[in-house]
């Protein structure tokens, strides 16, 4: 390279190296496998993961097949369950063991655990003997603990040395471990004392210890840390790595903040397509058959509440019979309360993922979200009930839908709350069944409260 | 401290820091302002501010005045937008100047934009020339830009220096930026050629040359790049800062990690807040009046949707009038359709957004989706034809209820995928409106496909 590049040889180097999906799409449609390998070659094994999991069954397979063997291990933890299940399935015993003999020993622990017994075997005894150890380890921790996302690639240094001699030490790796920002501190026993940036150790007065320059008040989880303190940690913290100790507070090792960043994406995955019934590992480019089944389950369960509904609505039949204006009215009632609880059951789940509701503020909350249902219930009972009026010029039917209506709505924002905070207490993800509940709720109290109104009132 | 501190001290000393939300509660409950500034003093700001975020309007009133003036400039470009506003706005004016010249220009250039336009001049006013200049670098960018996010507080060295020279150079400065894992190397123009980590610098050869020891391929992103496309590269190639340059490649600044975990994080909480017709900034803990403006307006478009769809029922009055059991099962062909569609949906935007659907994957996809849809819809209204019929014991009821239920799943599945992609061509985002249209047409068509097949076969 000359000393001083033109911009314009620059512009040429530098490139964006990201390759649009469509691009490859074309060359692929093109049957161009060079072109194709010309463009993975320019992309991260994150990217790689990316477009694997944005492709159809066959082009999956295509590229997978295109792609150099030796960034395999690099892609595999990097890809969601499914899609990397998809693609081990399809790959050589002795590929697979070689592309796990790569990976850091917490991908492999995530890895290890979806390939069957024989396999992980064959893998676990390809591995060399401090491999296997930290595997070990790793796996000695439950999934979703800090211990099983830490990594024991983690530079320590005696509080007692200068920084003359921590440059020394430094110089003699021939490159630092990924995302090392700060050097951990342990004394003679190895318990963890805290932290000294690189930097510090770079720019501080080489005669001085490390004591003196270190960080006391560095933060640390011990092993059995649940994932949602580490996210939570590196996310209100700005941390880069995280200490990981034992409850001696012996280091063990470290947690990066790309295992932060993946935290935080699969909680979010897994709220957004909790939801709808959804696997956070759904695999839109699954095929159809175990698509069905898995969305299927959750029809099926969609039904019984459905057909709740509609046995409750059967006991009106006479009501219905005499006043068929009840059965076109009767889904407004409904609708409006499952739209309106679910903007509280909405907010409400996240502020329980959050960690943001507690004794103190669910009170508030409540009385709150009733006095929201209530001011909107009673506006738009009136819109309703005036538009009910126009349509069907009965006096008694507008009445009846507004008054309906606002208890639903109060219903609607006392369930919203109360839903998500005790499915929670009773340790059930109020993400995954908050919304079928609540709306067999509204449903049944719209349906109950209107048609119940009209055979009061109007038979 | 002592050399080898005994395990028992070492506990004392680091203790987890984090206070949980519980006790801050309770001292604030019991009027304790001593306890509770002594529980606000062991966090940090990004905890603070969502202490905050967590409580009811009285309460984060009384925190705001129990913490240091000198944390008000850490803590302000933490907190979400609306929560921001309601604590600025019981601010002395002089008190938002103080912090707001102790805050990054990039973290002021958000801050400034909901300020009063005197109070923004009064701010502009009282920063010295540089961080003014500073701040106007980024606000000449829009909102969502990369240039928008970046900091320039970045040490750029030059490619023809040794080693030994950028050491020097770093130890000049007394701490080293925060997440500073890489220097940016330039030209003498200023240009941006790649990046040489600290620890390469600190473990290379001092005698050679930046040029021998960069990373040429590092990344680097145009100053109108979009938050998106931060946020992508970051996660993909594992990035703890990210160069920030003009189109002629001139270094301007640069962008850290954990404006990345931001984006994410909105970008999740929009995901997950859009669907229910809720704002990524909504305030759980705002008071009862915009809390009903806000959610109002969405509860309004519903029932105009819904109004909508019992016009549609209101079409088949004589049909309803003569078989009472129709009003019965009406809401279950409805309502199975919304949940299968909301299945397709919620995969499709969640593709969208993470720029997964591309010309040649939309035609598999579609059909993928509409088979899942057939296969469901055909096994469900099995059950639902069997079910309807022990009910009613009228076979044309269950034979109807069937094919409504079918072809309403199938056209649910056909319009999860179309609905978003066609939205998102309009620059619509389907994330907030996807699930208003998505249920309007699975309404209109259950109930227009049963109550129509009814009036056809039944009447």
């Amino acid at each position: 390279m000359k000393q001083d590049p033109s911009p314009s040889q620059t512009t040429e180097q530098f490139t964006d190296p990201i390759v649009p999906l469509d691009t490859i799409s074309e060359h692929l449609a093109s049957g161009d496998n060079e072109a194709v390998k010309a463009d993975l070659v320019l992309l991260h094994p994150g990217e790689l993961a990316f477009i694997l999991e944005s492709s159809a069954p066959e082009i999956r397979q295509r590229l997978w097949s295109l792609i150099p063997a030796e960034l395999e291990g690099d892609i595999l933890p990097s890809l969601h369950e499914k899609v990397r299940s998809s693609i081990i399935n399809t790959m050589e015993d002795s590929a697979v063991v070689a592309a796990a003999t790569m990976m850091e020993t917490n991908d492999l622990a995530e890895v290890i655990e979806d390939l069957s017994d024989n396999l992980s075997e064959f893998v676990l005894n390809s591995l060399d003997d401090d491999h296997r150890l930290r595997l070990e380890a790793n796996m000695a921790y439950a999934d979703g603990t800090a211990g099983r996302l830490m990594t024991t690639d983690v530079i320590s240094v005696r509080a007692d040395v200068t920084l003359a001699v921590v440059l020394r030490y430094l110089r003699r790796y021939p490159s630092l471990p990924k995302y090392t920002d700060n050097l951990m501190v342990t004394n003679e026993q190895g318990i963890f004392l805290g932290t000294i940036s690189v930097g510090d150790a770079v720019t501080g007065n080489p005669e001085d210890t490390v004591e003196k320059a270190m960080h006391l008040l560095a933060d640390w989880i011990t092993a059995d840390g649940s994932e949602q303190q580490v996210a939570e940690k590196f996310e209100r913290r700005d941390l880069i790595s995280l200490a990981v100790v034992d409850d001696d507070k012996k280091l063990l090792g470290r947690i990066t903040v790309d295992e932060a960043i993946n935290i935080i994406r699969t909680q979010a995955d897994h709220s957004i397509l909790a939801s709808a019934g959804l696997n956070k590992e759904e695999d839109l480019f699954a095929p159809v058959i175990p698509s069905v089944l898995r969305r299927g389950l959750w029809l099926g369960i969609n039904l019984v509440t459905v057909f709740l509904a509609a046995w409750v609505i059967g006991r009106f039949e006479e009501a219905l019979d005499k006043i068929v204006a009840l059965a076109v009215l009767m889904p407004i009632v409904a609708s409006m309360g499952g739209i309106a609880g679910g903007q509280t059951l909405t907010l409400t789940i996240r502020a329980i993922s959050l960690g943001q509701i507690s004794s103190t503020n669910l009170r508030w909350l409540t009385n709150k979200e009733l006095a929201v249902g209530l001011v909107n219930g009673i506006g738009w009972s009136i819109v309703v009930a005036l538009v009910t009026y126009f349509w069907f010029q009965q006096l008694g039917i507008a009445l009846i839908i507004a008054a309906a209506m606002t208890l639903n709505l109060v219903a609607a924002a006392l369930s919203g709350v109360a839903i998500p905070v005790i499915l929670d207490r009773l340790g059930i993800d109020p993400a995954i069944s908050g919304a079928v509940v609540l709306t067999t709720v509204t449903d049944i109290i719209g349906f109950l409260s209107f048609l119940g109104l009209a055979t009061l009132f109007l038979l």
